[in-house]
């Protein structure tokens, strides 16, 4: 079947509009949208016009998260999440997140240009931070949503040295840990959360299918860790008197390699390494690096790394350098629910498409939302699986599909 | 034979005045003095007070080499050069580079304060780059001293995005390519060059001996490496369709460690290596690192350094993965002027030493003035062979011993 006019011409406003919030960035030749940042401030101010015009409410709350309500046709209805993040990775792609929020919008126009309201009122979410790339801790905006916001964190320092609270209060939102612990809903005031986004992988390429329903979100782990060896000469320190930590580091990233690479499912990643004191004629006295670790098996993703921690143990050992292991993140996985996925399914059934179910290899606010109702996913295929990239791709017509089935999940939950 | 009184209180000077450059730095809490700095100016402000209170006529050349010339006891008489350098390593020590140009001056003082002068004019040299740090090319302060300085470096720019030639005119130097190729001498002006340094390895404290006469200096290469692969998401790329560029770089760190250690002699040091995007759940799209090879044979480290190439490149292609490979620095090995060693040689002899012939795995300035004159290196035993690191120590009665030989050798050369 193929999308209706009007569902086409929607999509084509949701990729415009994917192009124009890309322009806001930090960097000039590239996007780079970091929590609390003048870029995300844009970013949400053009939301927030959008929202308006499509006869929304439009707020801010304390950490910067934009909310758009579309009220109920009635009084005392609960409400229903939709949603996804504003943020960005650095050198990122035009739709992890923003699509997301742009879809949900999309549906809402739709609605309020039929003039027609549901039994529930719709909330439209733009999370100020999901990636964590600014703090190395993610899903900032949906956890101060959700009240389950540390506010421990707000001392937490970024590259430049500004503390979290600080660069929250520069952006003109109010650090206040009170307020940031503070849930927006309760539990019974919602009905639950639905996001769309980016599959970010190549399973619905592969499939040949524009949407998918996400069964579960993999758990997630992420550490900081130090290799602490001697730095010295690079031109008189024998080879085999040498304790070089990028040595040692290397050593490691290949181990962390070769045993993801053993296990199905399992992905690990390191992404950040920093070299002290990092010249071309010194011996690496230190590294820092980070590792990111992800399986949807809770039991199997604890016990990879467990064992990565041993092999770093073993080489650092070995090679006579301290090692320093710290735990940064630790989310488990989590299972989307039944009934959601099922009207999920059913939508899309019923706009004629086979039904797709695949895990989610990478986390989402989804994640942060489950803790406080129920949830759901759909995701959007994507050229070559490719995301935090500027390659990354979706088709106009695929974002008609997702929006199509969004409203038709939206009517049958009515 | 026990160093004098005399020469004993002028190795403590020799060794205040190392303490007090030490404070002349770029960054609070440890020692980084990069070319044309202001921390590196400071630092040769102070060796100019000092210079011209041993009776020396001071000057700064066009890149902010500094001059301290002794008379002769007759007009129109040849030079002899002494001297080392005062820029720095990142989180360096206190005495490679300042011991030389202290050493230097002390035995002008020591000729100063017994009014005596020699046949020839004696001129102590600190040069403004040594080490490369700031642009990653060593030997600037000696190559414009020697007419050797390539213009075109003056374009290169620092991680701050600062041109060297907008470096040396905020210095306060004249960054005018025409007088950074003129030599300060001619050759037949000059009767030789002598530095004293650090031994930086572990040598003469394994011999148990407090000085020793450097035979060569083992050429080194220094490359820059690009490794381009592909960025993606750390949680939904599996691992077998990943090109990261940091498993690429790990790889080739630890083949470049496996061939260094299997050939005697040589050295090879990754000390550099940058990830982009640098995310900790971003796969690495592109490292870069350096790569820094020395040995005291031409042509082994020549095919070392092929071999390594060669191994990048099959790294590359067996993971799918753009290699740049950039030479940066090609310096041939160079070997001492059997005249001024065997004077040194005596020298030693002569203040009751044994003589310890050692090649030096590092490069010095010696590098750039054998092209125009003689040359010579006394090392000086170091604690551990610890070198470019705050560790870094020496002791005050070796740096007498050091005093001693090479006015000795001055006076020999008279």
């Amino acid at each position: 079947m193929e999308p209706t006019m009007q569902s086409d011409a929607v999509a084509h406003t949701v990729m415009d509009r994917c192009e124009i919030l890309s322009r806001y960035s930090e960097e000039p030749d590239r996007l780079t949208r970091r929590f609390a940042s003048p870029a995300l401030r844009q970013a949400c101010a053009a939301v927030a016009n959008w929202m308006q015009a499509a006869g929304m409410t439009v707020q801010s709350d304390a950490i910067g998260n934009l909310i758009g309500r579309y009220e109920a046709d009635r009084t005392g209805a609960k409400t229903f999440l939709l949603g996804s993040h504003l943020d960005t990775v650095r050198d990122a792609g035009k739709y992890d997140g923003p699509l997301g929020v742009l879809t949900a919008l999309a549906c809402v126009e739709r609605l309020y240009h039929q003039q027609r309201r549901l039994p529930f009122a719709i909330e439209v979410l733009a999370f100020a931070d999901e990636e964590g790339l600014r703090y190395h801790n993610a899903y900032l905006g949906s956890k101060a949503m959700t009240g389950t916001f540390d506010p421990r964190l707000l001392s937490l320092i970024d590259a430049d040295g500004i503390a979290m609270n600080e660069a929250i209060r520069a952006s003109g939102c109010n650090p206040d840990p009170q307020l940031l612990q503070t849930p927006r809903w309760q539990r019974d005031e919602l009905l639950g959360y639905c996001e769309v986004h980016i599959e970010q992988g190549p399973i619905l390429e592969s499939r040949n299918n524009p949407v998918g329903v996400v069964t579960a979100i993999s758990g997630q782990k992420r550490f900081m860790v130090d290799l602490l060896g001697q730095a010295g000469h690079a031109g008189t320190v024998p080879m085999n008197l040498r304790h070089d930590a990028l040595c040692a580091a290397a050593t490691f990233i290949l181990a962390t390699e070769a045993l993801a690479k053993s296990i199905p499912g399992l992905v690990a990643t390191v992404g950040q390494l920093s070299v002290q004191p990092g010249a071309s004629n010194v011996i690496p006295g230190q590294v820092t690096l980070s590792l990111d670790v992800r399986h949807q098996d809770d039991v199997l993703r604890e016990q990879a790394c467990q064992q990565l921690y041993e092999q770093a143990r073993q080489i650092s050992e070995e090679r006579k350098i301290r090692l320093h292991w710290q735990l940064l993140q630790d989310d488990p996985s989590v299972v989307c629910t039944a009934r959601l996925v099922q009207l999920l399914e059913q939508a899309i059934q019923q706009e004629g498409y086979s039904v797709d179910a695949l895990p989610s290899g990478a986390g989402h606010d989804t994640v942060v939302l489950s803790k406080l109702t129920d949830v759901a996913m759909l995701f959007v295929r994507c050229r070559g699986g490719i995301s935090h990239h500027p390659a990354e791709a979706v088709k106009a017509e695929d974002v008609a599909v997702a929006i199509q089935v969004l409203e038709r999940f939206l009517l049958l939950l009515s």
